[in-house]
């Protein structure tokens, strides 16, 4: 039986909202906002082939269409609100999207970020997902801007860096998979738990913060750009996820500073913050590591266990170059 | 010389804000929502080979992106606040960026709704546009909701109906264009003009209203399946566009009932706010039509000059129906 778009838009995606809110099924989606509270708004676009396999559990997909913009919303130090999904696929699997829905409503209820509204349409070359994700903050927070850094504020990372990467280069064939390695990883992969709690809590004790999807690296730069500061990282002090145990050091090296797909948190924090930092990482069961500092020299340094400090000219993970490699 | 994503989206799509809103550059963008008011968010995803050819002129699929969802937020009745582009292309290539860029930004300024985010990434699959539109209406009204339909509501059209869809047959090689047609009626199909203002005027003096981008019948249809009422359309009231003079009559009728892409509003509103209604298109320069009258009898029902009366059963316009044609 064909269903059609509004069919399949009924079945699986509309939910009962509470009171106040209209979701999915007027023109547009109505959400109150509290009372002098800011609006904060994230938008990513997953694409087949770039982002995804055409054979990814759709679980695990639904689930990560939501998730990167929960880490998203989580490095502003928003409470999410609700999301709106766009949607494009060449054919209405009813398994397939029963199993999307599935992982991205376990989500959006987890962290009450309802899904509100959004299009689905046919597309004649491959599955596309695009999540809209809406969060507030309170009015006279300015939320963790990638401008806030300031000069010997310490550098956190949350959870461990690299499992995505090298479970990507697994599956592509460029290393060998260790026995099991890749159990361990792909979750990491295709299934990043998003830290919204723990962004919510950083706000008010944290200054600048991003998430690091694109890479510690890359992503640090860009608060160093916005705030015109440098930075020195701890290359011993950087969470390696222990999956990678027993990999090539350059290649770990690679994977924790410029690996993409890290739905962890870098932020900044003054050193009298280091007591309330490591409390707030224990409330939530969270690894919060302090991986170096800002400095006044534009720049991104790495310190080395012998001593030696030089400038870290990484790669990062852009979506347009890493096509033509 | 290769552009990152990064310089892409500073080079063509950043812009200075207002005061007190963050925009393009961090992990979301932050904007303040004025005291009660209500928010609203509508997102639409257009694909390539559906939605436009991929020789489309790029200033007019800039234009359309953020057209289509301006148009579900006059729908409800809201003034747009500002837009979030997601953009996957196959390649950058700065002209037509730059072109598509004109485009969106130029509407984006006439209605004041500044682009405050997105993403953008390579596809492998062609030209994807995912645009999300937010607006706000004030906190004492509900909006233009599809379900507040009455029984003995006046149906008003805005503009003229047929252009879009006859345009896409002409392209489509399905109908002959008569000398000059199709340069009239391209501009509907490829760059409509979004009920903005209207939108925002109906607030208060109008009851349902719906944007009919799926095809009078269909979207009327939502209406009145969320309102549980029926309807009955003077056929002959129709507003048709004129490019369509000469065009077999069945031809026009399906193409004005069912016919897509029309960036028009279908509204519903008490009989005694016919000289409000029509002040209104007069003040706003627009072509407001009254075009039958909603029933307590369920279905959509057609009356025609010589009396008949006919429950009509028009097909939509479904993107995934549409596919198999």
């Amino acid at each position: 039986m064909a269903l059609s778009e509004f069919s399949l838009i009924d079945r699986y995606f509309k939910k009962p909202l509470a009171s106040g809110a209209i979701g999915v099924g007027d023109d547009g989606a109505v959400i109150p906002v509290d009372l002098g509270s800011k609006l904060v708004v994230c938008k990513d676009l997953l694409v087949q082939d770039r982002h995804f396999f055409a054979d990814v559990n759709p679980v695990h997909l639904g689930h990560k269409s939501l998730a990167v913009n929960l880490s998203d919303l989580a490095a502003m130090g928003a409470k999410p609100v609700g999301c709106l999904l766009g949607l494009a696929l060449p054919a209405i699997d009813p398994s397939w999207l029963e199993r999307f829905a599935a992982g991205l409503h376990a989500l959006s209820e987890r962290w009450a970020c309802p899904l509100i509204g959004g299009d689905t349409t046919s597309s004649d070359h491959g599955i596309v997902v695009s999540v809209t994700a809406l969060g507030t903050i309170a009015g006279d927070q300015t939320g963790l801007l990638r401008s806030a850094a300031r000069v010997e504020d310490d550098i956190w990372v949350s959870g461990q860096l690299g499992a995505a990467d090298v479970a990507l280069r697994i599956l592509r064939g460029e290393i060998d998979d260790a026995p099991g390695r890749l159990v361990d990883l792909r979750l990491a992969l295709e299934r990043p738990e998003p830290p919204v709690a723990l962004g919510q809590r950083l706000l008010g004790v944290a200054h600048a913060a991003i998430d690091i999807s694109d890479g510690l690296a890359q992503d640090l730069g860009h608060i160093l750009k916005a705030s015109a500061v440098g930075a020195v990282l701890d290359i011993d002090c950087l969470p390696v996820h222990p999956a990678l145990e027993g990999l090539e050091s350059g290649l770990i090296e690679q994977a924790i500073l410029s690996g993409g797909d890290v739905y962890e948190l870098c932020f900044t924090a003054r050193a009298q913050q280091r007591e309330v930092i490591a409390a707030i990482g224990q409330q939530l069961g969270v690894a919060l590591t302090r991986v170096g500092q800002i400095c006044a020299q534009p720049g991104l340094f790495g310190r080395y266990p012998d001593g030696r400090e030089h400038k870290l000219d990484v790669p990062g993970f852009d979506h347009f170059a890493r096509r033509s490699s």
